[in-house]
């Protein structure tokens, strides 16, 4: 199976290099972007028994070495056999 | 708008720390994870006049600020209103 | 003027991805490997007056644009003529 | 023993998010940044019999899981005991 999960910064948590290239922006005349954050991208190929086992192992992986629950949320967007 | 773009590593280029990542799972009794491929996830928040002017702008902002197109490919995974 | 800078994760942030890599190590065979932390590293070069100048300029770019001061401490480790 | 490690992107390989905090500077009226460019940091704690091992092992760690040596150079900086 193939999975994507999203890890970004929880929204009070500031991210300057996000803001940086939204600043950088303006500088090479792009009009109307307002804001920029920056997160990770994991994509995951893995063997498991069906969808609720993969599942449950997506989550194990994500909160233990792919975020840190106490600064980033989590989400495993798509799942596909 | 809403924008989602997604930037990963050209297929043949490696990724020692998703490698790193795939490597973690085992010696944790994870079982089942073939591999992990770590890239960089953007949330970007702009006015556009429309959506395809929107889309010419993202693919500006993706291969000058967000990417390098030698050893990166970029996709707007999403955009809404 | 050429400078160095370090941002680094607060000692009491968890850093899952340097956790990954000293786990890995294990997989691999490396013995002795007790923690890995990933921080960040920024190579600068500016024009400034003068050393004092270019440490008020490099200060307030690291508080700014290069570090989130909540959760990382920057340290300007070299600067060079 | 204690090292800390510098990973960077060869000279020639563009970093666009080094380029767009660069970028930004000029728009938060910093002036005099000429160039940026982001590499890693890594601070590995680590058991080795003496400096020579320690360094065997760190060329080993950064050419194996902290580095892609095709895009990427490594240099360890510092080694203390």
């Amino acid at each position: 199976m193939k999975a994507l999960i999203h890890v970004t910064l929880k929204p009070d948590v500031l991210d300057p290099q996000g803001k940086a290239i939204q600043r950088a922006t303006g500088s090479l005349g792009y009009e109307g972007i307002q804001s920029v954050r920056q997160g990770k991208l994991f994509e995951v190929e893995l063997d498991a028994a069906d969808e609720s086992a993969a599942r449950a192992l997506l989550a194990e992986l994500s909160e233990k070495l792919l975020s840190n629950p106490v600064i980033e949320d989590y989400e495993v967007v798509s799942l596909e056999s």
